[in-house]
């Protein structure tokens, strides 16, 4: 039975109504918030709900690629939900206008999605027969982990733990070094093929001394087959960056099989590409001719790609827009490169041009500490009942949790393991890595069931 | 030593700027936010620092009503910090403007209050040499009480514990009854002397018979030397909800000595109100010269007032105007009496009335559930470190927490104790119960304190 047989995640989708702003009453309107419910597996004795927490995108598409819910449905007797991130997908407050301004994009915060999945849960457990006396246990990864681990943190009444899957709730202010994530892609590459990594390192200054002129930008468009022609050093500038940001997601994807979740690829992704890349001390061209058979595997595996698009670098499930919104204001991840630990060229983290952007393209100011304030930083020992989970491949593991801090809140090490690799349907080709961070993912799970069954139970 | 000579909670005040939004990004402005601190007993080493989480009124009206803090200072070496509530005292956001309309009320809630402490204490422990490394302990009476413990339950890597005296925080939606409150109120004036609450009981019916009339309305006016007389039926209802509140504030500041908290009163004030109310079947007119007997006890203790003021039932350093919004959006307490089980005329809880009474004053309505998917109503119990402190002469306990929840969230009840009593500074008049409560108090303190200097401390 594949995983598409088996999820609705398709047309199974509901609307409810959910309040624009939680915190504040000037604005008393709503707007309808999606979600997906399966409940074939879900047991109205001794049940759970597993809710995903959603994020940075179109639900559907999450529910897609988190075959581990699926999986687990029928040991849990789980009921499934998976509830949209308001701004993306369906979910937008304001329908078209959703993005006009800083007024309309003013309620995309964590906080307020937080409060979305609260009222969502109570509106639930209120109209489902059976479901007001079970546990939900928060599910997400990548942003929609930080937000399954800070919907504990904040609403321990309403979740009774979570499973926060390659969630960087570290990668802010200066709580680890902001080299380390681009060290991890690094570090990826090295482990995948011989001078792969100094190959991408060597193709920096290849592209360039080959810019220098409009000849070797025309030659370097036709080379690496751009849809749009280079035409100036803003250009280039942009070539390089979208180029890094595909080595990036790569890293991200490196799973074990063939997949479709950025783009469609091939197994180990970067072990394919590290093929075209040898031999470092190559001619400019030559060397490039190779970046482009390497960018290639990532974005024309199905063969069908007639040029290179720099404007895309994944799919398009993904709202980057409110993403950007986001990067903007709450969620300010500090990055930087050195080019002594990693294969990219030097770039520090500079928050006054950051700053200044984000003004110029939302008229909104990044407010870098405020996460830490709000969701406690490194302090987070008095919570209980999550776990966190890393691949070791996956460069957010660098902003992850790593190491146990109680008992009850548990780091769990994927090694070989890319981004959220456990969130994903169990695959023939799964490293045991994988298979025991899942078998360990659910005796947790089932110990916070057990012990909620075993507790006296409140109302309110 | 008086409490005046040992605090300088008059002119010892700073201000800082703090974001009037601290959930959204549209609106980056800031505002004055007044505290108050004293050091003179705090130390850098092995140090702390107590936090009153203020409420609805003037911080230094908090300040020299919480003597409590100023008599622990030296043992738990403590900075004292009073952080003043925004849209109180002199913490108003748009100035004159604050309470204008729903616009510029629309950042008055407890949610905007608490990152305001949040953001205040990180500021603190930025700038004042020493602090950075010291734990903060909470600590609060009533709505205060209620913020404290608030506090400690979504920012617990911000304070190690919290004191949240009669802080009723299940005082929402049905989750105690609504008539709790008044049969409080009830019970207090029952056990002050004999035939009291029956006496006032049987007023109401007595106001109601004289006032038929137009020359009942007049006598009864000069009786009670009422400042504004009676003119209407609509003024003989606001008359009665006069008196109750009065009764209700009687109850709430039934302290053992001579005490000016809401007004200027005796020891016990009850008893002595009471020796008015010794006969509840007098004829109406002589059980009203009762009634104005008592009242004057509650508003003229001082002599020196010429006619009793409807439109004031307490000190004007509480912001009523605030209360108000705020008792229309998020704090939304349900109460009622029944004339049975309390000694007032029967009324129900009506939301709907009270819904549309909200909306023709402010132009909100309220949402009575919020508070609970908010802060959890009875499922609290994964949180750690609070103290509840409840006096049994206090009708706020009725919507208190008053039973120990698990080892850390423990409950202290204080027989003979009117609101917050364990919050005054100490008095030869205290009863032995609340020097009971106190040092329970200071020990679970000087525990949370040596965890924390027990544990690894992290920086964020």
């Amino acid at each position: 039975m594949t995983l598409e047989s088996l999820s609705p995640c398709k047309d199974n989708h509901y609307l409810t109504s959910n309040r624009i702003d939680h915190f504040g009453f000037k604005n008393d309107k709503t707007f309808n918030q999606r979600y997906l419910i399966a409940d074939q597996h879900w047991r109205k004795e001794g049940g759970s709900i597993l809710f995903y927490t959603g994020n940075e995108g179109d639900i559907i598409w999450f529910c897609n690629n988190t075959g581990f819910m699926w999986d687990v449905a029928e040991e849990l007797k789980a009921m499934l939900v998976f509830a949209e991130h308001r701004y993306y997908g369906q979910s937008l407050p304001f329908g078209a206008d959703s993005f006009r301004d800083s007024r309309h994009l003013n309620f995309l915060t964590s906080e307020q999605a937080l409060a979305d999945f609260a009222e969502l849960i109570k509106h639930l457990k209120r109209t489902i027969p059976g479901a007001e006396n079970q546990p939900v246990i928060a599910l997400g990864g990548s942003y929609g982990g930080m937000l399954a681990a800070w919907f504990r943190m904040k609403y321990p009444h309403i979740v009774v733990g979570a499973l926060a899957a390659s969630a960087p709730i570290w990668q802010f202010e200066d709580i680890v070094p902001c080299g380390v994530f681009m060290k991890i892609v690094t570090t990826d590459f090295k482990r995948s093929g011989p001078n792969c990594s100094e190959s991408i390192q060597s193709s920096w200054d290849a592209i360039n001394r080959l810019t220098r002129n409009g000849t070797g930008m025309d030659w370097l468009s036709e080379a690496l087959h751009l849809c749009t022609p280079l035409k100036n050093a803003q250009d280039v500038q942009h070539l390089k960056d979208w180029i890094s940001e595909t080595w990036v997601n790569l890293a991200m994807v490196d799973y074990p099989y063939e997949s479709n979740f950025l783009q469609p690829l091939p197994a180990w992704p970067i072990k394919v590409v590290c093929q075209y890349l040898k031999n470092p001390n190559l001619s400019d061209k030559k060397l490039l001719q190779n970046i482009f058979q390497a960018l290639n595997v990532y974005y024309n595996y199905s063969g069908q790609a007639r040029c290179l698009n720099m404007s895309e670098t994944s799919t398009s499930s993904l709202g980057s827009l409110g993403w950007s919104y986001q990067a903007c204001t709450e969620i300010v991840m500090p990055f930087c490169t050195n080019g002594i630990d990693d294969m990219f060229e030097p770039q520090p983290w500079d928050l006054k041009t950051f700053s200044d952007e984000c003004f110029k393209q939302w008229g909104v100011k990044p407010r870098p500490s405020w996460i830490t304030s709000m969701y406690g930083g490194k302090n987070i020992s008095s919570h209980t009942n999550i776990i966190f989970s890393n691949g070791d491949l996956d460069p957010w593991s660098g902003g992850g949790v790593t190491k146990n801090i109680t008992n009850t809140l548990v780091a769990i090490i994927i090694p070989e393991g890319a981004h959220h690799l456990d969130l994903r349907a169990n695959s023939a080709f799964d490293p045991m890595t994988v298979l025991l961070a899942r078998s360990l993912e659910v005796k947790y799970m089932k110990q916070w069931i057990r012990d909620f069954y075993a507790s006296p139970r409140k109302k309110h």
